[in-house]
């Protein structure tokens, strides 16, 4: 399994875990199939045992033999010999949905926070999240805020997350739930950040140092702020921010961006490119 | 009143009608307070005399004596002397909500439309129009179409608005009904458009030559496609187009920008400059 490049499969929640599991078998896929070891973390969700049987269901149908609950309940669940025993070895490592605050406050910083980065970049595993599992994949996690209509000053708060993505900013349930208006406030915000939104049924995969795949339902939605003009400096908290510039990219599913070989750098779109080299983080310690 | 240049107030449907009506005092200022002559064209409702009753009221209570109705439930209606008379002494001209469509079967290509027109550029009236009549202001005009939840192929279609602007395709009830999908549907099917969005109770108001002002509660969402890489033309129907490096502004209300005069032209984002120059048409003829 040495030479795998480890992925990133970024579940906007409500995947299928029952019908098709489009998703989840590509997630078992990527791990190797039903010889996988696949380990599950619950610890976004105060349900947790409701949580680990929801999955176990679903990978156990995809014929996934080795797939165990990594329970974590405390700071020092989360740095026992146990867990991290549990993450040093499983091809894939499954995020559930919850509270994204809760999963950090419970993990963020301890043996299993760096098991799982250790995890994806030195042994090439697959780390899947939804939801919750979802959002604190990147550096910069939001952390709550409400469906605003349009982009208003505030209304969105942010914390720090895993960190296995950077420079990224990621909501799920987008499109179902409306929150083009708070992904844009975020963006507004913090204009360094590539924001990802992404729907219900549908997840980004990325391949380390290669490319990226919308797999499910819905599409990803890409919002970058970086050349935007916009008043947020000057306006008062509660206030709609003007944004001009935003640049957006919808990509459904089916689409694949790899990282171009061989001088054929323009067969991308310049901003795409842009995107591509940010998520897929070909050279992690530069 | 021949030094006006002409102003569009354009609406995302449910003004204000009853308690501040910011909008509508705003419409009947532009169009010289009290005593303006204001009219309003009912004919895309289907319950014209209701829709008429509204608007008498409303107008009534922001002062303005010469407020009357132009019935028009046939193109000879349309194509009466009555009609045009109307139209060509108005200072106001308000185009209620309904059914865009209906409307410009009704009075598309007739003398009440070359009334219109001429009342605008020739005399400089202020036209209104809310929701459908906001709608049927473009030359190309959304016909019909679902708020699908991300763009795609085929679920809009479009048909010849009025045309007192162009290059322009504008959606209404933007954020409260959820539009995007569908305004980005529309722009890549159309990408020479600009696609623009108007939020309810709230108005785009553009004053020929000069500039564009946001006016009310919500935002006006632009959306340009012009630089847009897309696969739409190579998918089938239905199928969710890629859209990648759409250009997206968002102008809250209070929200201002003028044509910039003196060599000031490096005052406005390059983006919003251009956009200004369609919407405001500064010559008309060319």
């Amino acid at each position: 399994m040495g030479e795998r490049n480890g992925h990133l499969v970024i579940i906007g929640g409500a995947e299928d875990r029952i019908y098709g599991k489009k998703i989840l078998a590509r997630f078992t896929e990527l791990a190797g199939g039903s010889q996988a070891d696949i380990v599950v973390i619950t610890a976004a969700s105060g349900l947790s045992d409701q949580m680990w049987e929801v999955y176990r269901q679903a990978f156990g149908e995809l014929g996934v033999i080795n797939v165990s609950h990594v329970e974590i309940s405390s700071r020092a669940d989360a740095n026992s010999e146990r867990t991290v025993g549990m993450l040093s070895r499983a091809d894939g490592i499954f995020m559930t949905g919850g509270d994204q605050k809760r999963l950090l406050a419970l993990i963020g910083g301890t043996e299993a926070d760096r098991a799982l980065h250790a995890a994806f970049r030195q042994r090439g595993a697959i780390i899947g999240g939804t939801s919750a599992g979802a959002s604190a994949m990147s550096g910069q996690m939001l952390a709550s805020g409400a469906a605003v209509p349009q982009p208003e000053k505030g209304a969105v708060s942010m914390a720090a997350g895993l960190g296995l993505l950077q420079h990224i900013l990621i909501d799920q349930h987008f499109s179902e739930r409306h929150r083009l208006g708070r992904l844009l406030t975020a963006v507004a915000q913090n204009p360094c950040l590539h924001g990802v939104g992404i729907d219900e049924d549908t997840a980004l995969v990325i391949e380390r140092g290669v490319g990226i795949e919308v797999v499910g339902e819905g599409a990803v939605t890409v919002v970058d702020g970086r050349h935007m003009h916009s008043n947020l400096a000057h306006i008062a908290d509660r206030e709609n921010p003007e944004m001009i510039d935003v640049r957006l990219h919808v990509l459904p599913a089916g689409s694949r961006y790899a990282l171009p070989t061989g001088g054929r750098a323009d067969a991308l779109p310049a901003s795409m490119l842009d995107f591509l080299r940010k998520v897929i983080n070909p050279h992690p310690h530069a």
